[in-house]
C-alpha cells in the first residue's frame, strides 16, 4: 500500500518535471533529467536527513525507470494537452498528497518522533516541486496565494495522528493523502486561501 | 553556551523566514514553513555533510517548536514594523554570526580539521539565508555589494583560530560571533564593502 | 588518473564559480565562496546521497585549497578576459565532463548498480553548475536550448558501459569524459541541439 503511494508520488511528480521541461521546449534527455530530479527529489532529501543511505533509488533503480517512462509519456502526449500548466498543477497535487503521507510514514518507521515526522512529511511533499521550480526558473508554487503547505501539513499530521491512535496503515494513509489532495484540489479549483496579512507587499 | 548560540541562531533565522513570508503576504502555515526551513536549513546541511544523522531537529524537536513560535510572533508583530526588510537584515546578521561559530564548533567537535571546519561554519551561516531567498524568489543576499561572506568567514576563522591556541569555549565563541556580527552590522548600517573589480558587469 | 579528473573537475568548476562572482562584481571573499561551493557542490551531493560521510573535502582539505587558488587566479586574470561568459562556459564543459565520469566511478566503486551509477554521474556533473546559477541569480544552464544534460549522460553512460565490458579505468574514463566534452563543446561552438517540441512555450 505504502509502496503504491510511493511509486504513485514519484510517477506524478516526475510527470510534473517533464511538463516543466515541456513548457521550456527542452529536448527528450532534459525531459528525463527534470522528471528524475523532480520525482526522486523529495524522497532523496528525506533519506539524506534520516540517514537511510545510500538513498532509496540507488537501492531500488526501478524508481528511475518510472521517472524515465513518465518523461517519455509526457514527450508524446504533451502536444495534445490543452493546458500543460493545469495538468502540472493537478499532478503536483497528487504527488504532494502521496509524499506527505509517505515522508511521515518512512520517518515514523525509522523511529522519528511525531513532531519531526510531520515536518519530514511536509518537506518531502514540497521539496520535489521546489527543485523543479528552482531549476526550471519558475516562481515557486509556495509563493502563490492558494493553499499549498497547509494541505501537505494536514495530510502529514492526519496520518501521524491516526497512527498514534492506533489506526492501521491503509485507512490512515488513505485519509491522510485523501485530505491533502482534497484541500489542495479545492485551492486549485476554487482558489481556496487562508487569511493573510493585508500589509503592503515587500516593505 | 553553544546551545544558547544555536537556539538563538535558529530563532532569528526562523524570524527572517517568517518575515520573508510576510513580505509575500502568505498565510500562517506558510509562515511556519518558511520559518522552519530557514531556521533549521543551515544546521541540516551541516549535519548531512558531517554524517550526524538523523539531523539535529529530528533528535531534538524543540528546535521546530522555536521556529513555529517565531512564525507566530512575526505573524502578530509584522504589521507594526516600520520596515520588515530592515528587521530581516539585522536578524539575519545575528543568525549568521551565531551559525558561523556553531557550524565550526560542531565540525571541530566531530573531529574535522581546521580548514574544513572554517568552511563548514561559513556554509552553515549562509545556507539558511540562501534557502530562504531561493524559495522566496528574492535575489540572494550574497549578491549585494555589502560585506556578507567576509563576516561569516571572520567569525568562523576567529573561533577556530582561538580554539586552536587554547582559548576556551565561551570567550572564543563570543569573540567569533561578536566579530562576525559587528562586521556584518557595519555593512548593513554604513554600507561597508571590500574592493571589487571595476569591470563592466555581465561580460 | 581518477584523482586527476577529480581535481581537474573541482578546479574548473571552481573557476566558473569565481567567474560568476566576477560577472556580479563581488569581492575577493565572495569569489572564494562561489568558487568553493561550485567546485565541491556536485561531489558533496554525491557523497551525501551515497552515505560517504563526512563528505570528501572534509577528509581531504586540499580540494578547498584548489578552489581558493582558482578564485585568486580568476581575481587577477578576469579583467584581461575578453569574455568571461565564454570562458565560464568552456570551463563548465570541462568540469561537467570530468564529474560525469567521476560521479559514476565513485558510485560504482561504492557498489551502486549500473543504472543508478549513470544517474549519479549526471547529477554530480550538473549540480555544481545548478548551485552556481541559483546562488548567482542566473537562469540555469539547463534551460538553454543547446545540449547539456545529454553530454553528461553520454559521458556517464559510456564510462559505466565500458567498465561493464571490462575496459580498464584509463581508457574508459578518457573515452567517457572526452565524449562528454566533445558533445558539449559542439553545443557551445556550433549550437548543437536535439529535436524539441515545437509547442508554444509556457502553455
Amino acid at each position: 500500500m505504502l509502496l503504491i503511494l510511493d511509486y504513485l508520488g514519484v510517477a506524478v511528480f516526475a510527470a510534473t518535471g517533464a511538463l516543466a521541461a515541456s513548457r521550456r521546449n527542452l529536448d527528450l534527455v532534459a525531459f528525463g533529467f527534470f522528471a528524475s530530479v523532480t520525482g526522486i527529489g523529495g524522497g532523496t532529501l528525506r533519506d539524506m536527513m534520516l540517514g537511510r543511505l545510500p538513498v532509496f533509488w540507488v537501492q531500488e533503480p526501478s524508481y528511475i525507470a518510472v521517472c524515465l517512462a513518465m518523461a517519455l509519456l509526457v514527450w508524446f502526449v504533451a502536444e495534445r494537452l490543452a493546458s500543460r500548466l493545469t495538468i502540472l498543477l493537478w499532478a503536483d497535487a497528487i504527488g504532494m498528497a502521496g509524499f506527505a503521507v509517505m515522508g511521515a510514514a518512512v520517518a515514523l518507521s525509522a523511529g522519528v518522533g511525531h513532531g519531526p515526522a510531520i515536518l519530514m512529511g511536509v518537506m518531502t511533499a514540497t521539496f520535489g516541486g521546489i527543485i523543479r521550480d528552482v531549476i526550471g526558473g519558475e516562481p515557486s508554487v509556495l509563493l502563490k496565494k492558494e493553499i499549498y503547505v497547509t494541505a501537505a501539513l494536514a495530510g502529514s499530521a492526519l496520518y501521524v495522528g491516526l497512527s498514534f491512535f492506533g489506526v492501521t496503515l491503509w485507512p490512515a494513509a488513505t485519509i491522510g493523502a485523501g485530505t491533502a489532495f482534497v484541500i489542495r484540489g479545492g485551492a486549485i479549483r476554487y482558489g481556496w486561501t487562508l487569511p493573510t496579512h493585508t500589509l503592503p507587499p515587500r516593505a
